[in-house]
């Protein structure tokens, strides 16, 4: 999906909302757990609750691949399932060598067919740049993550600026604002407006807001711009919003709720 | 497996060989390709033919996963075939928020049973120590790497220090050198010394030797300790050395070459 249909989408939903299918399968209500694939039909019916809230679905891969290749399978049954003109961020957090990343992309992209891939920055440009080579597909690169890890590597300062900002100005240059994202933990509002004024033009992925805590109107006024730029990540708060058999049904509502702060904040701060 | 066991394996077989299981389906013999699971059968052949030489398998993940759930299977009895005294290496360059990385340390030392994970260290110490949880496995945690993407922000100076010595001198106090390694890149000698002073009880993983460039008896007169202290990787150079039906035969020859020198290394700097 490129740029221009992904902000297509989100002012035709008046929808920043990105949701996250971090799909445990301890934590997947009962009557669903005796189905076949539970993965896959617990996914499916909160995809079906949430779908017309939602431009962006993200499932963290590791909760696909601690099951193995099960896993694989209910994550390809998921992404499949997902309906086109809503956009997929694989949640995988990779980085290699040059030909190595090549694989990742292509495992993601073409196996997979995800429209965007979140990559780790730490092993530099060759790193990155493989995911850069597919039409239409993104590198969301981590620049600042919202855990408690992110002080420990990502503010040392270099030449007066933090990890972080050397993250965004050099792989700025790797590609552009069409296909390169940026992870920005909202935990963190005092950056965010740095942030933004280094990357005005990128999308920002922002996980955080929901059960990590962050408020999506303080954050929305500092990052959104004139394309919105902004993808805002739910999971817990949305998908273990009940483990009832009503879970998809409070899901949707969860879901609403956001989707409906966001459409006015489109609408004030865009004005 | 714990570093006695390690140590023990080293010095009986005289190798610190690593053998990387990078399976490319797309560079296996033609006769290998008609079997039911060509990359199994190709790892089996490559397993058998080198073990008395080798002390570690490291598969690289992205080669298994650009394949989906078959790939993810084809792994799985790799590592299952790997005689149990032989170390093994997921080489996933794994890192999210704790309990995603927790997912990640089920996945690789519960699923599938290696003894060890590589992980980036971007995202800081809660992102690395669940995989320090694990009785008798191993994070290895990227320090220098040896793509040349390496110098865009590896080497950003800090407070007079490179990023990477941040990363040694941070993450060494997250765990021992009991469960701690890092993957310290062949091709920057100047830096392998330094880097051995900083952690001097640690083991280091190298690769680079071989097809990437590499001196193995400079690197280990600078890198080798009392413990031995190294495991050096190669990967095209063995299994890739031959493409015909004499694969594994050639694939014997190019890892006994590496053991005797490697022997006689140890024999030579341990004195």
């Amino acid at each position: 999906m490129n740029k221009k249909q992904l902000v297509e989408q989100i002012f035709r939903k008046g929808s920043y909302l990105c949701v996250g299918l971090d799909t445990d399968i301890k934590k997947i209500p009962a009557h669903i757990q005796k189905l076949d694939d539970p993965i896959f039909e617990f996914n499916k019916r909160i995809i079906d609750a949430t779908a017309e809230y939602t431009v962006a679905y993200k499932p963290n891969i590791a909760f696909y691949e601690a099951l193995g290749a099960r896993g694989w399978e209910s994550l390809q049954r998921t992404l499949e399932y997902i309906p086109k003109d809503i956009f997929t961020i694989a949640d995988a957090k990779r980085g290699d060598i040059g030909n190595t990343s090549g694989l990742y992309a292509r495992a993601f992209f073409e196996q997979m067919n995800f429209d965007s891939v979140t990559v780790a920055p730490y092993m530099g440009d060759d790193s990155v740049k493989p995911f850069l080579d597919f039409k239409g597909k993104w590198a969301i690169i981590l620049a600042l993550t919202s855990n408690t890890g992110s002080n420990d590597f990502q503010v040392l300062e270099s030449n007066g600026k933090p990890l972080y900002e050397h993250v965004l100005r050099t792989s700025m240059q790797w590609g552009t604002d069409e296909n390169i994202m940026y992870v920005v933990g909202a935990t963190k509002a005092s950056m965010f407006a740095e942030i933004r004024k280094i990357v005005p033009n990128h999308f920002l992925l922002v996980p955080g807001v929901g059960a990590q805590g962050g408020d999506l109107k303080e954050l929305s006024k500092l990052g959104l711009n004139k394309d919105c730029g902004m993808l805002v990540n739910s999971s817990r708060g949305i998908i273990y919003a009940s483990s009832g058999e009503d879970f998809a049904d409070v899901a949707a509502k969860e879901a609403k709720k956001l989707q409906v702060e966001m459409k006015q904040l489109l609408e004030t701060v865009l004005g």
